[in-house]
């Protein structure tokens, strides 16, 4: 078994900015610990997950195994990390990964930051992948800092989208049933060809679920399933709860997951994963500037037509800038008065700088600049505010997308209006679609 | 039955360019025929399809029925139905669709120029919706242009990515067999719930295959099916195959499809389809600029560039463009000679509305000019381009998506390689994303 980076030679402990979220979702999972006792009517287990990572994503029709795929250019597997970590009452989460891909998963868990991540080795299908798993959970080590959880969640490291919910209800059933897993409703009917390829017969389809993951156990009845199991299921089973039936005779329950949960199969998945997480994070909306009355008002009503693009949009001042960080915000406005051209978008750059909150996902920093034909020639106007590709090509490099939007801004209300709607078109364009090519550009609205 | 707009008072008749276009299909089309022959050993039938459409997408999580969802601003039916008019030898497409949609179905028909299309009446179930479309084949009724097909193929209307390969193999082996329909393997292992939500038993999932779309029946065959079969089927039942082997004792022959074959359920596979267009849209990229020494040079280079970003560049010079209209290009690249502002940009324009090229698909087309700082000051040469939002917001109501790219254009070859490659980040950025929020914009490499 190897060890992810262990605290002292890992990677650079979060500012304090990023402490502040990791304490707002101790909370939260607090809360949720305490339901164990509200819903179940038991203690809160101890918990770790296991997470095979083995797969060589041949459905996928590309060379790279599906969980290292890059969405928004990191890698898959590490959103699933991410989803788990976040629940802070799993206490150890064990991947299993090849060889091949041991320091490729060592690399993803420092950039990433992921914590108590621990590898083991894969096998050579799924079954024996997770089979090591549970082994190195099972050994209490002198030297190991893993210890024997009660119950074991099984989870698939293409599966980036599992809620925290799902797992307290599948650790919750495990504890009562022994094992439990989530379901869905097929969205095909199944059948059964016969031996020459015809329809041998059609399942009723309202008769039989899906049977997807998250699923958990007992630790001891998986561990003895697998203990007990045949090398051909070793080798040609798929699913851990069959395993829980047949060698510890424990019937799982079955716990309705939600359309969440699907699994990154083909291509298309991977498509779908990228605009379901640009889709999340483009969600909230900040729109800074200092509280000048004239700007005041074309905040508001840059807000206003906003809001009719994306769906939080929120106008602070730059005090409040360092609450909505740590609310994890990851698309920003930035209004600068018309005469300092990039002071506001600059301090903007430092404190996202400092705050580490493009790590996981790119930040979209849209810098509106407004322009007054009758006081600057547009020409005039463009050439400075065109400096915004040197600031682009150094933020890019933290992850942060930066691009310019010159507003004109006419005395007649209602010119002012329609080019602020115009450039309520562009701004929602650039945040929904993050695109790093379009990095350190001017649009003009 | 109510019929599609005939072809009469129907929409005009795509102009020359397209005429030609379906002259190629048609040639494609003939030498499928003939792959019956040579495949299956018998004749072509006379083939018609149904496709059930009266779903209300409840799963979508979306107020509009999922088969009315835009992608790319065109509701997904309409690249559904253009999949299987572009086979020519299906004969005719009866799609059922619910009272409420009637005109909404016939606005699609209309708008998007589809053919051989009869609208029906949606049932309350698929089944029913099914056996309604079914029996407009049937009747020969002397003012219904429908005659009664020897093989019909039923689809959905929510898989837009249905090739003419399997259509083939479907008909070939109903004609054969009397059924057939296409199957896919299983991507979640199937179980079987008690009573009391917990696992009774799992299926084998090697055992077991997912029935997809398209399938093909002999005419008689379903629809005496139809015929024969209970209330219960028709209320409950969704399988096809399934009344076939029940009712006219047919066992279906099973065809191994494609992973695009799958259906459009959840908001996810809206995203998914999506990048999919996209992607397919965006394969072919045509660089269209006249032959000046300078240029070539340029041009060469750019293409080059590109081609490390997109797979299909192609440099024409404006003669050939017609050809390239034909072939179905959706992106273009119009590079401007550094005197004549937006001659060639005005002329690709021209001939794009008159080809109707953009009424399936947005078509994407960036202007490209050079920028020698010596010879003209920037901000100068920006203002002077700026003109393009003029022109981008009048071919943004015929579908063309217009933006312009400024590249600099130094003396120094290391240089000018420099922004070119610049360029072609940005041009594979735009083509890419197809956003109609960033028209008129002008970008700077």
């Amino acid at each position: 078994m190897e060890s992810g980076p262990p605290g002292g030679s890992g990677p650079a402990e979060p500012g304090p900015r990023l402490r502040g979220w990791r304490g707002a979702d101790a909370a939260a999972s607090a809360s949720s610990l305490s339901r164990f006792g509200a819903e179940a009517g038991c203690r809160a287990p101890a918990v770790a997950a296991v997470l095979p990572a083995g797969g060589c994503g041949e459905r996928m029709g590309v060379p790279t195994p599906k969980q290292f795929c890059p969405i928004l250019e990191r890698p898959l597997i590490s959103y699933t990390l991410q989803a788990l970590e976040r629940v802070s009452w799993i206490k150890d989460i064990v991947v299993a990964v090849t060889r091949e891909n041991m320091e490729t998963m060592k690399g993803i868990i420092q950039r990433y930051q992921h914590k108590r991540i621990s590898l083991v080795e894969a096998g050579v299908t799924r079954h024996r992948s997770i089979f090591n798993g549970l082994k190195v959970l099972a050994e209490d080590q002198p030297n190991c800092r893993l210890s024997k959880p009660e119950v074991v969640i099984i989870h698939d490291a293409v599966r980036p989208f599992v809620e925290e919910d799902v797992l307290l209800k599948v650790v919750t059933a495990a504890q009562e049933h022994g094992a439990s897993g989530a379901i869905r409703p097929l969205v095909s009917t199944v059948i059964s060809p016969s031996a020459d390829s015809c329809l041998d017969h059609s399942l009723e389809r309202a008769r039989h679920r899906a049977s997807e993951m998250p699923q958990a156990f007992l630790f001891d009845v998986i561990y003895e399933a697998y203990q007990q199991c045949s090398d051909y299921d070793l080798e040609f089973g798929t699913e851990c709860l069959h395993l829980a039936l047949k060698y510890s005779h424990i019937k799982a329950k079955l716990v309705e997951g939600s359309p969440d949960l699907w699994k990154v199969t083909y291509k298309r998945d991977l498509y779908a994963a990228e605009s379901i997480i640009k889709e999340r994070i483009s969600q909230q909306v900040c729109i800074i500037m200092d509280t000048k009355e004239d700007e005041e008002h074309v905040g508001r009503c840059l807000e206003e037509m906003l809001k009719t693009e994306l769906n939080h949009v929120k106008v602070i001042s730059g005090q409040d800038l360092q609450q909505i960080i740590l609310e994890q915000c990851y698309s920003f406005v930035c209004v600068n008065v018309m005469t300092s051209d990039f002071e506001e978008t600059q301090r903007l750059l430092n404190m996202l700088e400092e705050s580490n909150l493009s790590i996981l996902y790119p930040v979209v920093v849209i810098s509106v600049h407004f322009l007054d034909y009758e006081s600057v020639p547009f020409g005039q106007k463009m050439e400075k505010v065109m400096q915004i590709r040197e600031f682009a090509k150094e933020a890019k490099k933290r992850n942060i997308l930066l691009s310019g939007l010159l507003i004109y801004f006419p005395q007649e209300e209602q010119k002012l209006r329609e080019s602020l709607r115009q450039g309520a078109t562009i701004i929602a364009a650039l945040i929904k679609e993050r695109n790093s090519g379009l990095i350190g550009q001017l649009l003009v609205a």
